[in-house]
């Protein structure tokens, strides 16, 4: 029996992106089979806006999807195609799993962290007004439902994956009741996990230790905004957006992406790194529970990595996009 | 005629950096006089709270102060002493200069940020609920006022300091009002300033460039929650909050500090590394425009630091705190 996954190529280097990934993911022997649809700029002309409704009920329907970068216009007041499509099919969990890979530029080594944010509330709940011409205020929302989910996520995850340790991200110094709410919350759900490590850190420490000492954290869980902050400083330290895998996850499905830009300046020209987007479709092979299928894509991107003869031009190499893929499948 | 400065030595290895402080400074041969008033943990006995109101005066009337770390107790309803001494006397500004020190170890070389971060609105306004038992909300508040403030802050620092670029922080793709209005007032600043470079970065995308090309930036202008995440990365990419130096500074005054904690478990042991407070103090000289006394402190840590013979156990060494204090009067 095949398992039907919804594929959005999505924006500038999207389509190329995507298409390496199919060929890599298809090759790892997955029962799949692709619903390609179309979002992003192209429907803005075809349907007025970048994330059409079939575009949703496909999603729905199929329960997972991979999606290239999408680009949002900026002040044509549409919102964000990313956080619609976490709001609108409560993908509350946000997952980045970012490690060290061989070969690729980083000033640290041994960084294994995944990174929980919650995706739905905090400042990311559009709640703002402005106080006369001179002032505004934005709401930071946060709810103990919200917060026991994310927690729950955050341990169940450690727990599945054989990590020992979850360090609770939050500024409850400051913000006594929302994050002293998320943290308390947190800590609740962390009681029924005793085979778990348990801490916290506030936000700014964290930050720093994270840029000094990244090897001695595990898994972060976080509300949305600190979340969203930590994990591109963590992707940072593993070499950027171009090599980290992002999910979305929630209880009636997931979309794994790209969290990279659409780089339009060099669509089409065949040297996009796919990596980013293979490792998410690695992502979505271990969540739809094809663990050997996830490992073979996992090895041969480790090949190709460390033998350096097919890598794209921002790894250091002069391979197309499309070689690169066809290298991973080889090596698998 | 001599200046008279206020100096809270603070708790645990405060005193003892506060001694080395002032032997440093005042060999500086800045016409400095000392006025040493008590505040952190031992006035709450005396006067049941750790910011008694003789202090908050002698700063008012000195209009120049300088601290060590002190500690609010937490759970005992203290607000932070270091947050009330920046709201109650108006410090607008908190201002580091961050960069990298020979000898101090790091993964980074040629980092030379100067954070400016707004430091009496944002998240830290205070304004805190519940909503029924299982939700919370805090406000951020922004106006154009601090944030036109804090602006003309960080572009003439910049040019004071013949400093080429400075960039704006935000998260105005999220919060399109509070942020928006944040942007939008540093941006119509910064056209009184056409001789200093602006550019405008996204908080999660600054996040990751520091990490992996910091020597790109000069000075950074954020609201204070941003402020607050980004100074302490900032300051992990140079060594770490033991080698940062800290300012607070306002239309009436300025308070200069020490940003580490109070360090209970080493206090007493005069092993303690001061030089985040002696950098603070030369920070303090720079303000008071004693430029050739700063420089002359700043002479005898970098001979100190190259020489590695007198510094403390935690930058490698096997001196005291006031060994090293001594080693820097007699290098300057
Ligand atoms: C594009 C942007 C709205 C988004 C966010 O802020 O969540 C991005 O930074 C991310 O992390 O996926
Ligand atoms: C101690 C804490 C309240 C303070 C803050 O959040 O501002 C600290 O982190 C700082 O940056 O000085």
């Amino acid at each position: 029996m095949t398992v039907k996954v919804t594929l959005i190529p999505g924006d500038g280097i999207g389509p190329e992106v995507s298409a390496a990934t199919q060929k890599v993911i298809t090759a790892s022997q997955a029962p799949l089979e692709w619903e390609v649809v179309e979002a992003g700029e192209a429907c803005i002309a075809k349907y007025g806006t970048p994330l059409p409704e079939q575009v949703l009920e496909t999603i729905r329907r199929n329960k997972v999807a991979i999606k290239g970068p999408i680009t949002t216009p900026v002040g044509k007041g549409f919102r964000s195609v990313n956080v619609s499509l976490r709001q609108q099919l409560q993908l509350f969990a946000n997952v980045r799993h970012l490690r060290n890979l061989p070969n690729v530029a980083s000033k640290y080594q041994d960084v294994d962290i995944v990174v929980v944010r919650e995706n739905t509330e905090d400042l990311y709940a559009g709640i703002e007004h402005k106080v006369g011409n001179h002032a505004a205020e934005s709401i930071k929302v946060i709810t103990r439902e919200a917060s026991e989910r994310i927690g729950r996520y955050a341990f169940e995850l450690a727990r599945r994956e054989g990590r020992k340790r979850v360090t609770i991200v939050h500024k409850a110094n400051i913000m006594k009741l929302s994050d002293g709410l998320f943290l308390e919350s947190v800590r609740n759900v962390a009681r029924d996990f005793p085979d778990i490590e348990c801490e916290d850190r506030i936000v700014d420490a964290l930050c720093m230790n994270l840029v000094q000492v990244p090897e001695q954290f595990d898994v972060l869980v976080l509300p949305n905004l600190y979340g969203d902050i930590v994990s591109d400083l963590v992707a940072g330290l593993v070499g950027g957006l171009g090599v980290a895998p992002g999910a979305n996850i929630g209880e009636m499905g997931a979309v794994f992406e790209a969290v990279h830009g659409s780089a339009p300046q060099i669509a089409g020209q065949n040297i996009a790194n796919p990596l980013a987007m293979i490792l998410s479709g690695v992502e979505m092979l271990k969540y739809l529970g094809f663990v050997k299928e996830a490992q073979r894509v996992e090895k041969g991107i480790y090949n190709v990595l460390t033998h350096r003869e097919y890598i794209t031009p921002d790894l250091g190499g002069m391979s197309g996009t499309q070689e690169m893929a066809l290298a991973i499948v080889e090596s698998m």
